[in-house]
């Protein structure tokens, strides 16, 4: 059993908890891998809900105790001050001792990356983890980020972006040489800002697969498979696609319902819908990379439901499987530290 | 005729020019109100294009000869130093000796941008123009500026914008008083940056009706009638907007095509299908105002259609007809120029 892993899990954290999680372990486990979970959180709360679980399953789990649960809205300061037994520190203190080799949490994004930063420790190089995840585009998917934890950077850290994200794109979609995009917007008047452009001139020195500045719509386009941005932007690229897919599918919905005819033609059209709703359903898209840390952090939405945690699952096996905190510091090895003048 | 006005229209810029810009002139002819049309561009071009229109088209139109054409990928200095008889200034120039009441251009943002600055200036108080549109929301639609002229901002000019929005919202919309939204990222680390922080604290003092932070969602969620934000985010959300949509419809066509009953589906589907696809049509959204000059001018995409370029023409319409530049100058002298500490 050489190539078996641990997943840690933060079960009290997110919106929901116990309920949420523990289901989409229970569901994990059922997929092929050699792996096992371990269930943080509160020891007396836990147990009990293992008991309709069979043998096989419970085999595979281990409740590790902690007795303090992080706040949605604890800032996070105040988390990692006050909550160092919480279930989300417990979770990635389990990374850092070499006891899972990544960790799943629903627990809120400050607190997370907050407490991520201080107990594993950025990578050398790197100045500022940043949040990655993948978009659907019109033939497979795109890896963004930084979606909302760096909202000022400079030059030097979407250079680091594009590096950790290029290893990303390649460990988890087996790609060769992830074609590696930089967002700007394409205004004939003004092409960006001098932070986009100093870190376009980076990435054209850089060994890695640049095809230069890429625009919003270039995220779902298909023909790049990293596209960097600061957090600011990124955050605000992703709500943005959720609010505009939201109200096509609103709209798709009362359309289909404004006639009779409507309504039967909706009823005809249903297997058509259903196989579109799947494909664009947000919960096959949960599971946020915290990268750039000496560890594997996986941040599922606060309200996620179980087969929403169970894909962030997903991603935190695929990269423990490609170790991918590993890889991204032998890359930064060889991009970071020797190809850039200091 | 007291109440009548007219448009000056670039018919040389854009990617196509006459052939689009003259049948989108025609089509505008047909609506209700006294109005004329002004065609900017080279008259031995345009006069054998009028041959075919009637008597009653052709008194509503007069050709102003113009010499010059700025291309879609000049730089927008050397269109302002060597194209001085280009339609597209000549078009601007016609708003600012008032012949025109307002003017639409299909040409180059850049171009457009510097030109209409130089010819009309900014009004009193406001230091950068900003490009606003609509965009389609659950019920209505939202105003959204700046969506790229301006890619660095201070708070003051998310002041600025915002008051400019509020007006364009009350004019176009009839809105008494039209919610104003400051774009935000939501994450609980960090909530934005410093410039947009201090924005909100300028609005909350202000007298419009401000209603705080809102994300990248809320564009299309119909709770806002005005959104804020800097260029460089406006225009990415704008673009990423598009690829969401673009993404979603072809992987709906390529779904209805994928057998013989989605076929047959996708075939009594037609007509809500139809009448979704033409809710979301981009060309009905045509049309970005150039706010914050001493004179209106509407801003067509460089390959909109005729029926797009019809739509950017409405806007000028609806906004000469509100007198919109004035209304901003007087909102401003009320907000800006008594209200904010300088």
């Amino acid at each position: 059993m050489s190539s078996s892993y641990t997943i840690a899990l933060d079960v009290m954290g997110g919106d929901y908890g116990v309920p949420v999680v523990l289901p989409a372990a229970r569901q994990a486990l059922k997929g092929k891998g050699d792996f096992r979970l371990q269930l943080v959180g509160d020891q007396a709360v836990i147990e009990p809900e293992l008991e309709d679980w069979n043998a096989a399953e419970r085999e595979r789990v281990e409740i590790v105790h902690a007795s303090q649960v992080v706040g949605m809205e604890e800032l996070p300061a105040v988390a990692l001050r006050t909550k160092r037994d919480s279930s989300m520190r417990v979770a990635i203190d389990q990374v850092r001792k070499g006891e899972a080799q990544a960790c799943v949490s629903a627990g809120n994004t400050g607190g997370l990356m907050a407490t991520a930063r201080y107990v594993l420790k950025t990578l050398p190089g790197i100045d500022r983890p940043a949040i990655a995840t993948a978009l659907p585009s019109m033939n497979a998917h795109t890896h963004m980020l930084d979606l909302g934890a760096n909202v000022d950077v400079e030059a030097e850290h979407l250079y680091q972006f594009a590096v950790m994200g290029s290893v990303l794109a390649k460990a988890v979609d087996g790609l060769d040489s992830p074609r590696v995009g930089l967002l700007n917007i394409g205004s004939e008047a003004i092409k960006g800002n001098d932070r986009v452009r100093e870190a376009g001139r980076m990435l054209e020195e850089s060994s890695l697969n640049y095809v230069g500045f890429v625009e919003g719509n270039d995220v779902y386009c298909g023909d790049v498979d990293v596209v960097v941005c600061d957090g600011f932007v990124g955050n605000v690229a992703l709500k943005t696609s959720e609010g505009v897919a939201k109200m096509i599918t609103s709209n798709m919905k009362a359309e289909f319902r404004s006639s009779l005819y409507s309504r039967l033609a909706g009823l005809m059209a249903l297997p058509v819908l259903r196989r579109l709703r799947q494909r664009f359903d947000h919960r096959r898209y949960n599971g946020a990379s915290l990268l750039g840390l000496q560890g594997i952090v996986i941040k599922s939405h606060g309200s996620a439901d179980s087969l929403a945690f169970a894909n962030a699952i997903r991603i935190a096996r695929i990269e423990a499987e490609a170790n991918i905190a590993t890889r991204i510091d032998k890359q930064l090895e060889r991009l970071l530290r020797q190809e850039t003048p200091e």
